[in-house]
């Protein structure tokens, strides 16, 4: 059985071990909640400092140029890219994850229009985060198309001859289950339809290999694992196959060939730079480069590829130790036991007290969250595990604050069932 | 004839001087770019920080509760408000002035579409503001819709049966010319169509009452008069006769009703905090919170009545002193000399050599800028005069540096003639 100290072991021996270092982790706390809002690096408050003192403050206008402003979309996107298996060019940063699915599920519907009328719908995970089925709402309504809403088992079997897009977020945000990014575009391909997918809960956390997987269109968020700070912009991917074949609806001036000849007809600016809008929050945009340059550290120590295997080595003890230690106080694992199909997260549910578990966790320093069951799905314990920051030792120390939660009927105190606006 | 001692006497009678205070100026710089973009308030850098360092670095994701994080576009929105002429709880802030204009287009498009099916036009201005021309054509083509530009001039008799919308930023983002907001939006109207204004360069600058000009929706823009920093996000207002009516299509988890109820179907939030969408982004919204002060603290001081009196001195007094002190240099006014048809901002043409001008003044720390014509319009010299900051002896400074650069013949030197990616 793993003790506290085979765990100080461990992170001892860690080689990602430097790479906390990086971060400024509150004191007294245990964050497993990057998975929802990445931790602050320790570069970001300097920049974003400079950013508005100086390149704001005294340089002004001129930094849209003499500070590379202009060009900040198109950096930070072509860092991203290195993360997702993209190419130089390919990606851009822009927007809101929300925004930019709309972008690319408008761009890819047209596409199907363009190839048949019969295919008109959209076929998604039933539990597929919110926005994405809305946004997918949104673009449906005024084609008169469909948003077919399946369970993750039944997506295999799922496409038939109508199917024009498939919309999946790659590891789902309740349960951590991670799809086969490559086998279930081959399907969607096989089928005549296209494949659009949400990496919210994969850039950064998870290899992602989209050129390899030919996949059609990808978005994906700032704030997660990529660590850019609260509502940090999303970034868009288009497949060079597409990326220039049409202008997406949101057809704003930074996305225009020349945006500085201010003429009055969009003429779309070649590949992904069409997939800009308006223009970008400068100091949120500063912000992420540095959440993003956090996960590009760890490339001397073995990349993304090692950072899989120590999320998955942390996520590996998580449910060793709840199996064990929590035994008998009710807990479910809901994430995939199967390493290959969990994200960077694990997830647990209790048929009671799910709430009040994760508050009174929080009163204990242990930050995760909750997210409530409908009639289809249980309440879920979420527990994020950043491998760039977070230790073998706090996932020992976490899931012991979660035995004594439990076994001392702690969880049951009423401070901890008063529901606050964001869980 | 005005002396420079005359205006350094009406800076000290200046009863707004005061506001000066609260920004952070450059040393050596004349800045008469607000009208792009805003200087930084001082209370800016301390206020971002304590989000990035504390918000986001101690308290990480309960401050979407405790730090007000999720209200923050409410907030700012009712802020705004009151410097438009419209209610609290009636506007809100998000993503950029373009996908804002897309939302309120969309949805001002489908009521037409309700009441009929022969109103399928966009009327505009051919030099209003690109982007708006630009998103207006993302919203034409799928509908079928045809987007419609006339000169200024021919607005008023431009109304026909198949006008639909009426698509206007209030002041001319390259002339300074200001529309009647309240005639245009009663002749549209009287034609059966929705006025749809773009506050980019009104907001903060000059008085605008939305409600009084019953006007139908509205958009704008953070980082100009509001000082919101670059990129800051854009805010957006839809008249209560409509704002329940449609969901607009960019249906993101955060204009919902109940976002943390996660429900797999949207259903809109009531009013206006449906046409929110995505996750904003908090450093870049903190900032603009700040920017918005610096205008309201005007409030004791007479508000946007006493800034519109001071901006309107400050361009009567620019334009007397190019006619008068740079006479005989080629210069024209292209702002309208009628005050009250006029932004806060100047314009001035040049058979020649505008370009370098403008170039050769920036040398000299007066930032101003430059908008190339084309064969139905002249190059641009533009000076914002924003009242919060500006001084009467920056004015008299400005036009003596651009005497200066005129009469000998400085502007002709080869360095101001090289062109940058962003002018």
């Amino acid at each position: 059985m793993t003790s506290r100290e085979d765990c100080l072991a461990r992170d001892q021996a860690d080689p990602l071990a430097c790479l906390r270092g990086l971060f400024d982790l509150p004191d007294g706390t245990l964050y497993l909640d990057g998975n929802s809002l990445g931790v602050l690096p320790k570069a970001t408050a300097a920049r974003v400092q400079e950013v508005v003192r100086h390149e704001w403050g005294v340089d002004l206008i001129k930094s849209w140029n003499s500070a590379g402003w202009m060009d900040l979309p198109r950096r930070v996107g072509d860092k991203i890219a290195q993360l997702i298996g993209a190419g130089p060019g390919e990606v851009v940063v822009a927007d809101s994850t929300s925004v930019n699915l709309y972008k690319v599920l408008m761009a890819a519907a047209r596409l199907q229009q363009e190839r048949s009328h019969e295919r008109r719908v959209i076929v998604s995970e039933r539990s597929n985060f919110p926005t994405d089925l809305y946004i997918a709402q949104g673009v449906c309504e005024p084609l008169g198309w469909e948003l077919r809403l399946l369970d993750a088992h039944e997506l295999e079997a799922g496409f038939a001859p109508d199917t024009a897009i498939l919309l999946l977020t790659h590891v789902n945000y309740r349960t951590g289950r991670m799809h086969d990014m490559a086998h279930l575009t081959r399907l969607a391909h096989e089928c005549g339809a296209l494949a659009v997918w949400d990496l919210a809960h994969s850039a950064g956390a998870v290899p992602v290999d989209l050129t390899a997987c030919e996949a059609d269109y990808a978005v994906g968020c700032g704030y997660k694992y990529l660590n850019g700070g609260p509502g940090a912009p999303a970034f868009v991917w288009a497949h060079p196959r597409h990326a220039d074949r049409f202008a997406q609806p949101l057809s704003g001036w930074l996305g225009h060939v020349a945006p500085f000849e201010f003429s009055p007809h969009y003429t779309p600016a070649p590949g992904i730079a069409r997939y800009l809008c308006g223009t970008p929050p400068v100091l949120s945009l500063a912000a992420l480069e540095c959440g993003v340059d956090t996960v590009l550290a760890a490339e001397p120590h073995g990349g993304l590829s090692a950072l899989r295997a120590k999320s998955l080595a942390l996520s590996e003890l998580f449910v060793q130790l709840v199996d064990t230690r929590c035994a008998g106080h009710g807990l479910t694992v809901v994430s995939p036991r199967d390493a290959g199909r969990r994200g960077s997260q694990v997830c647990l549910s209790r048929a009671e007290g799910g709430y009040a578990v994760v508050q009174a966790l929080i009163a204990r320093g242990v930050i995760g969250d909750f997210r409530a069951g409908d009639s289809r799905t249980p309440d879920i314990l979420r527990f994020g595990l950043t491998p760039l920051y977070t230790r073998y030792v706090d996932v020992w120390d976490a899931v012991e604050h979660l035995r004594q939660v439990l076994q001392d009927g702690e969880w049951q105190r009423p401070e901890f069932h008063r529901r606050q606006a964001v869980t």
